[in-house]
């Protein structure tokens, strides 16, 4: 039952929070094998009850309308069989990844005999606070249990259906494999108010974790009592040094653009030198016609492209999600690292160019959370640097910075053994 | 000039702000060399202002009566030779600590061909706020910067005009070396409301870090909108098993209680296993006798030790930092771990055991920085694992659990190399 009044709330999120707490305490002693018979057992439910979950993402589709989402919002809300393969498949590959939970991560025997190690253990508690798409549900939920956490789920209400039974199959999976009932729980009201009470909880929740709109990332952030692991805006750059293969500089240019529009590590911004200004433009312009891409340059821009429109500051700050791209031409690399420094969201940069002092000199003073040479801001991204899936990618420097994985999740405890040994 | 009024105080805190970026990014990139000059100049002039140091110190001297100090608070101001000499050995050891920033953290050739280096870089600016004795100044200070960090230093009243003086040497440290002029501030007043202005600029400030009583610490972590490490009480444990060598538990609790009454890794609390009680509790407390400690006990600890008084819930909480122990005598391990759990600050425990069963159960389940066997808890300490010297033992799990030293004090970017990889 939905809590009605304000002092449910209140009582609903201490409930929440200490089964949750309960429930982290288990989930840290349980060995790797347990967690995986629980992914597995989660993707097998999905697949028996895919036609209950589209029934229950229909009426979240039904009602999408009335919360005036767009038809591209409603495509993204859809239990697709495709999408329900894709949960499935997310699942047994979080399965198989390393379990980060009594990794040694560091260890040391002092002159005085005593083993000093350093080991890797679960955060606690997570409070994870999305948007939107209910296959994220799956995934938030598999990385918090696989990295020894319990998880507080806050879904948005336009997938409150869809993510009740997904709730309801986690939870299942849960008792069919012996792991703890409160391991998962999704929160079965979307009253904004709840989320501010839980933010209050740093006596039980160790991490808040908000994905979604700039919005809701900064309203946890200005209320939560407890760490927050902030994923903001991607206003990635593309700069294109008087050194690069321009060959080279359109396609990886046109890839981080035009690859996908609509997420954090697609670039919003180009920097080019003046001395290669007039030849790669227009070449350029050319390669990201074809994606309908608008550009929004400085004067030397729309002096070289006469299809180039007048950039406002607000476009070099600004992260578009779609067909637009703004432009600078610089005449040095020092004047490119600075517009980057300017406008940034310390997301992703990359830099086009054969010079190894421009490479080492962007790649050193960059302060993203990743800085590239020579290809696509789209590689920012936990697979693709080979770090098995993330619950996002972290705009911060404390703690967790790019893709946040199982390692991000963890937290770790220094273990020493000894035989006696006392401080002289 | 110290700032007069409000408006003079947030201009200042700004001016404060903007300047300790603008060092920080300078000191991201300098060379090891170049901190390592910075600290053995200021370890030179430390010997050389001796005299100009303690005369600075005297005047914080005559007037901490004044501020209600207590002789042996008054004495922990006083900058001795034997403290000054203390002081330039440290810096000395923190400049031969390897230089954490640059350091390739994992690496990973993806089958694209793409490199992916994830490598340590530093937070940016930290605040420190911390009480009382002077030489904490310093070693903060060289903490920070050799980790790469601008740092703005807030000390206490008591301690004013020594830091003033350490803040100006370490000033013209830099200015002889090379490094940023504002890579070190020093706050120049003791206006609380300051702390609340600069608790504010989570635009400027990447981490503020407390150091002081606990009253200190929660003002801190309520009011800062940036990233807090806190360092919460000691309340440490020494479990006594049923199969303990009890001449090595003897020794091990006392040295845990009274190698150091006031500091956060002396033990505060005793459990002891019922089949060992009779027999370990009458030879400890004759040990414990010689350094006069108070044992404050349940039924059955009193009922063996006549000299005990009772404990009272708050006793099993306190962090006493004096000649008290309370003690409790429990019926298995798992009872020791449930009376840990409720009442440990999360700082250090140990256990005195030789079985092996024990001593895994109880370094899995016990959740606490550091989880020692057979060992003092006095070693839950920096240069006692290894790892050099350290600005504080934090209490959070995130970001940096344990001795905080110069790797606690960096963050970490992905640089990718690349040759033209796009994403298909």
């Amino acid at each position: 039952m939905a809590p009605q009044t304000s002092t449910d709330l209140t009582a609903y999120c201490l409930q929440l929070c200490q089964q949750a707490r309960a429930a982290s305490k288990q989930l840290a002693q349980l060995t790797g094998q347990q967690k995986q018979n629980w992914l597995h057992q989660a993707a097998t439910l999905l697949q028996q009850r895919s036609a209950e979950l589209q029934a229950a993402n229909e009426a979240d589709l039904q009602a999408a309308p009335g919360y005036g989402l767009t038809p591209a919002a409603i495509d993204r809300l859809r239990l697709t069989p495709a999408v329900l393969q894709s949960m499935v498949e997310g699942l047994h590959q979080v399965a198989q990844l390393p379990d980060p939970v009594g990794e040694v991560m560091e260890s040391n025997i002092r002159p005085n005999g005593l083993e000093v190690l350093k080991v890797r253990v679960p955060l606690g508690v997570v409070f994870f606070i999305y948007e939107s798409r209910p296959n994220v549900t799956v995934d938030a939920a598999a990385l918090c249990v696989k990295s020894g956490n319990a998880v507080i789920l806050r879904g948005g209400k336009e997938a409150l259906h869809s993510n009740l039974a997904l709730g309801q199959l986690l939870a299942d999976a849960a008792h069919q494999t012996g792991l703890p009932p409160h391991a998962v729980q999704l929160v079965n009201t979307t009253d904004r108010e709840l989320v501010g009470h839980l933010l209050q909880r740093s006596d039980y929740i160790t991490v808040t974790i908000p994905r979604g709109g700039e919005s809701l990332i900064r309203r946890v952030a200005a209320e939560a009592k407890m760490p927050v692991i902030k994923h903001f805006t991607g206003n990635c750059h593309v700069y294109i040094d008087q050194s690069a293969d321009l060959d080279l500089a359109v396609q990886v240019t046109v890839n981080s653009k035009c690859h996908r529009f609509g997420v954090c590590n697609a670039a919003e911004s180009l920097i080019v030198h003046s001395a290669v200004a007039a030849q790669f433009l227009p070449r350029l312009a050319e390669a990201l016609s074809t994606h309908q891409v608008e550009i929004r340059g400085d004067a030397r821009v729309c002096q070289i492209l006469p299809t180039a429109t007048v950039a406002t500051t607000e476009d070099y700050a600004a992260e578009f999600l779609g067909p637009i791209l703004s432009a600078v031409v610089v005449d040095s690399l020092a004047e490119a690292i600075s517009h980057i420094d300017q406008y940034s969201s310390g997301h992703t940069e990359t830099i086009m160019t054969n010079d190894l002092n421009s490479a080492r000199t962007f790649t050193q003073q960059v302060d993203s959370s990743a800085v590239m040479v020579n290809a696509s801001t789209r590689f920012n991204d936990g697979f693709q640097f080979g770090l098995g899936a993330e619950i996002g990618i972290s705009t911060d420097k404390f703690h967790a910075r790019g893709p946040c994985g199982l390692k991000e999740l963890t937290s770790y405890k220094y273990i020493v053994m000894g035989n006696g040994q006392i401080r002289e």
